[in-house]
């Protein structure tokens, strides 16, 4: 598998000179998803998706996108996600494979909305939150009171648990706290949706209870990481940058207290459920 | 069609206390991309993408889409693109149908790669890199030195034009700069390969140079902002933030000037045909 990091020869200019320097880079390659589905004596497989990713905790990657899209509803209806042997020589490491339960019905109308390229929901902003709203299984359990004390010293705990952020300057992180604030889970990509989904499938897989945890991302929050977030059972969603409109509608919605521009002892509260119905809203 | 920016009332904490204050956030809203094909006599219809963009300039972003995806070759090759009138009252103003001129053939094979669910060309990034450059339809013309002096100024000027960033303080940006810095075209959108199709679609249908154009993004440089670049015939992209290794390795093989970094008068030059053949690379 290629390294979370690649050395390249630059030139930095700056201050009237410049010079030849080695630096590294964010990795970002390509990662294909297959699923493994039907009877075990005749399995059959579909290529769900290609995402381009930062190589590396592939299998949490596929996990978590497999139950945050809606294909599988419990951790336990995947026997197993594998890198896939039986590929050219230059995709080796580029391709995971997840086997489903053999009991588990693929179901094309609940997952097309995010990753095809058809919408069978309708194109607005209602009906996307109406269709994530359809595929949690459970209502989210309410944060409740947020204490400052604690939140404002995650963003500091994510930064110090960055190991590629702190060799390349530039990479997004999710990190998955305990309500004390305590770090559970850390995961880096390129893509901030991935990493997101590098943590979901970790915590599913480690059975961690995402219903008594908070999400930290490093970037801005838009519709799909709250989407991940709510679809996960996870009640608060805190966020360095800013959120969306669509982002903070969902949340509303869905009874998730959302976060953002969580910086130095400052942030906003752009959705909290014990104040829901406010005017001005 | 829904406003760029929506007014949220929202909880704003710090240094102690808290208040209730009414904050714009950046719209974010589903757009759906039709495509009108065939003869005009029998008229097909085919949707192709469904993208979360921020409201505005949706024709210029359909028509980067149509060019930066391989789907056209040609601005010529559409006859017109539109808001699409019969929908559902919810949807209007997010759906656009692009009318291809009855002479296009569509080939589904060039390009399923990025937007479709299934990789038809191998899953690594020599492949990823070698789609791209089948689409090109002519080599990029190098860019040529890079005056530092030129360059250092255009995160300035494009900042000090952006509207929706003043107003919210979290929006990404694209613009496009002739070779002496001069701003040409300016777009923000919560998604910056939005932004950078936007650029593109106005660049295409203003019958802009693009060879003697330089793009500067407000983010980080990756795979597909690099390959929609390359694909216009923009011969230099800068970036605010960093780029990822396939960014760079694309741009080498492609001979784009790939500057990132690009901060008050320093930079970073990632990559540059004038030494493409230095050892380290």
């Amino acid at each position: 598998m290629p390294a979370p990091v690649t050395a390249f020869s630059i030139t930095r200019v700056g201050a009237g000179e410049q010079r030849e320097v080695s630096d590294l880079l964010v990795t970002e390659e390509p990662l294909e998803i297959r699923l493994g589905h039907g009877p075990l004596e005749s399995r059959r497989e579909m290529r769900l998706s290609v995402t381009m990713r930062t190589p590396g905790q592939d299998d949490e990657l596929a996990l978590g996108f497999l139950y945050t899209e809606g294909i599988i509803t419990d951790v336990a209806q995947v026997l197993r996600v594998e890198a896939c042997e039986q590929v050219k020589e230059e995709e080796r490491g580029n391709v995971v494979r997840a086997e489903l339960h053999p009991g588990v019905e693929l179901d094309p109308q609940r997952w097309q909305r995010n990753f095809y390229t058809t919408s069978s929901c309708g194109v607005c902003g209602k009906t996307s939150i109406e269709a994530v709203q359809a595929q949690c299984t459970r209502p989210l359990r309410p944060f409740g009171a947020v204490d400052p004390a604690v939140l404002t010293q995650l963003p500091e705990r994510m930064r110090k648990a960055q190991t590629v952020f702190r060799r390349t300057g530039g990479i997004h992180a999710a990190a998955l706290f305990d309500r004390e604030g305590n770090l559970l889970l850390l995961r880096e990509d390129v893509g901030r949706h991935n990493a997101v989904d590098k943590v979901i499938g970790a915590a599913l897989r480690g059975q961690l209870p995402t219903a008594d945890c908070q999400l930290l991302v490093s970037g801005r929050a838009g519709f799909e990481l709250v989407q991940k977030c709510i679809v996960a059972g996870i009640p608060l969603m805190a966020a360095v940058g800013m959120p969306t409109s669509l982002a903070v509608q969902m949340a509303r919605q869905a009874g998730l207290t959302l976060i953002g521009f969580l910086r130095g002892d400052r942030f906003n509260v752009y959705a909290d459920p014990a104040t829901a119905d406010r005017p001005g809203t």
